[in-house]
């Protein structure tokens, strides 16, 4: 065989053996090494090819696919720092456990450490941040290497879609020349995808879990982010069984969607409840459950620790189940699944009134939200307004930092169908304009990315993804012009070096960036204005709403809507 | 002690032991987690504080600060994604061998791996990419701790400007509260500043040069980029001994500022010469001698590799010594210094008509150079227009891809005081406007930005710097939409996936970027437009010049140039 021709061979393997594994869509970015790579995915029909020029972008707009499809997204890169702008996306798969396929197309063993261009160490290159990373031999013809890509392809993806799912990185050797010849069929492979195992609790797991249901007198139940694959279904009949309070946290998706006889167990207002001193005083819990990750609430998990309820079962696929406070008393280690359906709730001695003032507490809370969104023109009020409006099939997808905190105060649960989206597992403020669109490149309905200016900012090349592919998504961007969230932290008091280190106003707006991307765009600076815009029609694939408001008012605003609430939750143990 | 007394001594401590070491600059992102550091930093008169909130360029704007101050800098982020932001930066830095100190904040021990928010595996984050890097002991008061955090900065400064240099990365964990009490005076240091060792080459070594240099009848010296620190004086005085041609790479810096007893010597159109057949074949050395990195020009490394000279000398202060074509027959440890006055260059047997087809040949090219700038109007014309008209005292920055290589082939030596620079550790079109941002607000002289549309694209957040700092820079873009140096290579013959996969046009213009960062824009279209547009003054701190070319033309042109000029070189063996 010519060089040429093993090349060929060795990539269309490869990508054969992927297509049989479960990955559908590649997102790509040029470079010159990984040629081989991105011509073989892209002649096959088997696969949707997403592009980015901007690696970092690429990473996220993966994340978001592989997140919201619950399903293995390859990544495509060429050599050199190109592979390191991947990493931010990759440690937020990492603790998000999301299963992205890295490929990184490398320089040979003789290119490297020699002071080649574009020649960096990267046989281990995301660290502790990838479940496995593996570097392939260079295409060399010889019997034992087809075979042994092939299924090292069926153990990269059985491990990244093993739960806890993640990132895997797989570091593939090029020599020149890179051109390969073109097939039109995949070649056929010899070994099939493996039956992954599921994480089913032991039978004592099960035991526990139900002797804590029966004994519990005070308790709720806590729900937090999980995979998208979880069943609701189970998740509801477990609910309708349990008939605690149920901590809901948006990003579970069991706040919209909810079934007529669950809608009553739902406490969403849980982070506004939970600010009252008084509420806290006598509604100390004995036993809680949780599924999924440690919700963003901090009030909650201050509640948490001071309580220290004798009974925390963390209900986590992790052997490193995610316990921050070293509160959990048991940890059962199992996916959610079919077994929770046979968990049996009956014979509890719950006390009935425990959970009618988690309910009463949650009306209240409700009611003030309501007028509050009525009433005031904050961000808040104003993100508010944007959930209630949310039409039946539209979802959201909240930014971090304090989007993600006004989901937490003012989504109101409901029976439509919206599903709330961000990125938890490290929180942070990139990349959120590309996984938001990886999700609408998935979900293919209306999204409404909710987000900050910083934060827009630092993603805004997220946008680029809009000139490769068809995109359909709403940016509301509240431009409060800096780091809003700061304001609610100490380190606030400290007026000599505060604006400078933390409010790091830029005075940018976002006109210019909508026009660069041929964006429907709307500057509002009221609430008659922003109601005005949302009731727009969208006419253009890609929309930005610029929401100009103030970071001290917010501050200001939000903590009277939560004096006032806890006033009207204080008169729960005055009757 | 109180606490927040522990913390404060410890961040003072921390910072003063920077600031006695050599840390003048610190570029800082803003994040609650490293505000002990932050606060401490920015109430101190002996930094330089600049700013800037996408940690990615962020990380370039200290390396381009770092490697044109030939200092250490200081990057600060928060916890989180933020520090896996600074991974191509940090890249970069360690193969361009440049003294970034990059502190990390992170949580203390009991919030690691443990599911809290923000915290990810710090310890080692950047794998074999940076020369050393330390988890730091939580502030506690104990008395061992400030004198050890004391030391290793001495540690980590001192390895970082070790030669080779390159970035260091120390994680610091703090508990809540962050706030620290403000101090007016760093305090005392108790350790001094190591004294550095110089890597000078030992006897042997030296001779091996004379012996390479008196037996020598064909040879070259090469001179590729190397540290700033490097005096160039003493390479001027080693170039008049040596009486050679000396193929230099624009980012030697010694393209300009040549003073006259050496222009003779100096050829900078190897690159162009060495495209040609004849010229090769006639010109084979038997002696090369290289100081500094190897250089852009890939005509230079197939020639090298084709003659293989039986003596080839790489000068290299890392033991890991920079050789891709693994050519090299002896490596000298070393930095360049003084040493190199030593060097005895009398006796010499070498051929002078060698040295005049070489003086000769660049006679030609820098004649037919010059007539393609006169007469054509491609991306390479118009850089070389640009290059001719620099002022002295004005610099330019070139981003990776081609506008270096359109340096390299239309940068022209001259006796005017202009800079070059460029990323050239790895090569990536990534972070060069806040690399070029970080060396301007170093030199404080006037900087042109030449970069191709992709790689403005990549870094437009490098911008944002001049939101928070005076900035002064020229970006001159190349906008060809897409990727121009591919169609230079053998994947643009495969027609089918071309254009997707490599020539991805965006269609993007960058008028309303020019508007949104409030920059002085002007957009041309032809040769006396962009001659109008150079000419014309510099109003506002950041400009644009954006230059509408195209990817077709500027192959079949630059192609046409290499014939015409190959057609005359073949007549230096006509005669």
């Amino acid at each position: 065989m010519t060089n040429k021709e093993v090349l060929t061979e060795y990539v269309y393997q490869m990508i054969s053996a992927l297509s049989s594994y479960g990955v559908k869509d590649v997102v790509i970015s040029p470079g010159s090494r990984s040629t081989p790579l991105a011509y073989a995915f892209a002649s096959s029909k088997e696969f949707r090819i997403v592009r980015h020029v901007d690696e970092r972008s690429a990473g996220f707009l993966a994340l978001g696919m592989a997140k919201t499809a619950s399903a293995p997204v390859v990544l495509l890169c060429t050599s050199g720092t190109a592979a390191a702008n991947y990493f931010p996306a990759i440690v937020e798969a990492y603790y998000a456990r999301i299963p992205l396929i890295v490929l990184t197309a490398d320089r040979p063993h003789e290119l490297r450490g020699v002071g080649a261009p574009q020649a960096i160490d990267q046989p281990n290159l995301y660290g502790h941040h990838v479940k496995w990373t593996v570097d392939l031999p260079i295409p060399d013809g010889e019997s034992p290497t087809l075979p042994h890509i092939e299924r090292h392809m069926a153990r990269a993806t059985s491990l990244a879609m093993t739960s806890p799912r993640g990132p895997v990185h797989i570091n593939v050797p090029f020599r020149e020349p890179l051109l390969i010849h073109f097939k039109d069929e995949l070649p056929a492979i010899t070994f099939n995808q493996a039956d992954l195992a599921e994480l089913t609790p032991t039978a004592r797991g099960i035991d526990l879990l139900e002797q804590a249901i029966k004994s519990a007198e005070k308790g709720f139940l806590i729900i937090g982010e999980m995979d998208q694959s979880v069943s609701q279904d189970i998740l509801w009949s477990f609910i309708r069984h349990l008939k605690w309070p149920v901590l809901v946290e948006s990003l579970s998706h069991l706040r919209s969607n909810i079934p007529e006889d669950c809608m009553m167990y739902i406490v969403e207002h849980y982070d506004s409840i939970l600010k009252n001193d008084l509420f806290k005083q006598h509604m100390a819990p004995d036993t809680v459950i949780r599924f999924g990750a440690q919700p963003v609430s901090k009030p909650l998990t201050l509640f948490m620790k001071a309580v220290k309820p004798a009974t925390i079962i963390t209900v986590d696929e992790d052997a490193l189940f995610r316990d921050p406070l070293a509160v959990t008393t048991n940890h059962i280690q199992a996916q959610l699944g079919e077994w929770l359906t046979t968990v049996d709730c009956f014979d509890q001695i719950f006390e009935k009134d425990y959970l009618m003032k988690w309910l009463a507490a949650n009306d209240i809370a409700t009611q003030f939200v309501k007028q509050y969104i009525q009433n005031e023109q904050d961000e808040g009020a104003l993100a508010g307004l944007l959930f209630e409006r949310l039409e039946d099939g539209a979802d959201l997808f909240a930014s971090s930092s304090m989007p993600i905190r006004d989901v937490d105060t003012f989504f109101c649960k409901t029976e439509k169908d919206v599903q709330v989206f961000a990125n938890r597992g490290t929180n942070g403020i990139d990349g959120v304009v590309s996984t938001a669109i990886g999700t609408q490149l998935v979900t293919n309905r209306e999204l409404y990315l909710l987000i900050g200016d910083l934060s827009f900012l630092h993603d805004s090349n997220g946008l680029i993804a809009s000139r490769y592919q068809d995109v359909n998504l709403t940016v509301v961007v509240m431009n409060n012009d800096g780091g809003g969230i700061f304001s609610y932290l100490a380190q606030s008091t400290v007026e000599a070096h505060f604006e400078q280190l933390f409010g790091t106003a830029t005075g940018l707006t976002f006109d210019h960036l909508a026009a660069m991307y041929d964006a429907q765009y709307d500057v509002v600076k009221s609430k008659e204005e922003f109601i005005a815009a949302i009731h727009t029609s969208k006419k253009k694939p890609l929309r930005i709403i610029e929401v100009m408001t103030d970071r001290q008012e917010n501050v200001v605003t939000h903590r009277k809507l939560w004096t006032a609430m806890g006033e009207e939750l204080n008169k729960l143990w005055q009757v």
